[in-house]
């Protein structure tokens, strides 16, 4: 019997931004590993007859090299086991996913991916922003804070000419360095932009301010996201502290719903469960 | 009693693919105005009790105005429903949802936006191309092809000295005109590149090719999605058709393992369904 991986988004943190799918599988999973970052109450979900290994490699203190996660994955799924790779966010938006596909593909073993809400599109909702606006910004353009300061002074005037919405993974702490590079390469000072800490989770927070003025901004328990443009002042009045209704989300709701959804599907639409 | 509106993302397709809050709300909705290409399995999981209204604008034919598509919004709220805008994708990544949340703010609607699976990482996730790389792509950009079309000189050359994974929504059919813009802007003509169309339905497909020839690409019916960079080429040989377990989808596997899993969270880690 062969195994398989799956390569799974997590969402940005609230457990009812898992996709139908991710939760599916993870319940179907014999083993998981998971990121450090992959909040507790999406690992409360899983069965406990699942193996459970955190893998995480965070802040630069690397318990775990990439190559041992690799063979993790490779191993177990030739012991023929259904193995799940757990990723916050999107497992292809700065996930690494590259690199375990490449290990997977190499050793033959058959895998795929299921796409997750990144962490950007969650923070985004939350905080009302909205990335894309036809007057002022018709694109938008996603980056790290590592990648921001490993990249030539040309790079930077070229995301600034691009007149696109900037979304900065991890941007640690050093807003100063970041807000050098940006203003540099032509960014005007007063341009707004927001710090979302926790995107999703109960503990979410936002600051608003300007590219001149975040080098003032106090330190957001981390993951934080920095976003960095015109649609950053939009509705910004209008922002309520957190999705509403998170503390009622309950298993038992949703299996409810779905459980009137199958009927109504059946009966309306032709769409049978089998 | 007064309403309140959800901008809801329906995800790339695969109404597997929906995150657990949007199938939840779409349950407990009175109304729901839904994109023209939210596909019909996803309609197929609303309550027959639901209002459905088809508020699409598609190709260019405007059956309906924005403006008429807030105000719906607004008088629905206003009238004390529960109202779901169902967009496709994510509700913020090109869906104008900023001149909805505008509307519904101006009129002092309560809102609130439940992110999805935006249509770049549904077609990544199925094509097997990892977004970002440590060594290629540290960064990526989504664009339209509309855009990209009334877009300087300049910004192209920044889009193309950033190098960045260049993700193009709605690219349409005239490949030409990227591809003179992409060349004349100084990408190499033997950059890797993908057309993905209908990424994550049933009848998915997926054509690889290279800038230069991107022009003598068959048209694959809509929507597409076009991937720009060395990130496409990675992993190629591996790439299986679809997700294999689409056909296995049927609400009540998602229901008994939510129950199975609601049992197991309850016993183990002490969360509740209450």
């Amino acid at each position: 019997m062969s195994g398989k991986v799956w390569l799974i988004g997590a969402g940005p943190g609230d457990p009812e931004l898992l996709t139908m799918r991710a939760f599916r599988l993870l319940q179907q999973a014999s083993v998981v590993l998971h990121d450090d970052l992959v909040s507790k109450e999406i690992l409360a979900l899983i069965p406990r007859t699942v193996q459970l290994h955190n893998v995480g490699k965070r802040c630069g203190a690397k318990r775990i090299q990439q190559e041992e996660i690799n063979n993790l994955l490779v191993n177990f799924a030739r012991f023929g086991l259904r193995v799940v790779r757990l990723k916050c966010g999107d497992p292809l938006i700065f996930g690494r996913a590259g690199e375990e596909m490449e290990a997977l593909g190499r050793a033959g073993v058959d895998f795929e991916i299921v796409p997750g809400v990144t962490a950007a599109l969650g923070a985004a909702a939350s905080a009302k922003i909205p990335i894309t606006d036809r007057k002022t910004a018709s694109a938008v353009a996603f980056l790290t804070h590592h990648q921001a300061m490993n990249t030539a002074e040309a790079e930077w005037q070229a995301w600034v000419a691009a007149q696109a919405t900037l979304v900065i993974y991890m941007p640690g702490y050093e807003y100063g360095q970041i807000v050098r590079r940006l203003m540099s390469a032509g960014m005007r000072g007063n341009t707004p932009c927001a710090l979302v800490s926790r995107a999703t989770a109960r503990d979410e927070r936002v600051l608003r301010t300007t590219v001149e003025k975040l080098p003032e901004a106090v330190h957001l328990p981390s993951p934080t996201l920095l976003f960095v443009g015109e649609v950053v002042s939009l509705n910004a009045e209008q922002v309520t502290p957190l999705a509403a209704d998170w503390k009622e989300f309950a298993l038992r709701d949703v299996a409810a719903a779905i459980s009137a959804g199958e009927a109504v599907a059946q009966d309306l639409h032709g769409v049978s469960g089998d």
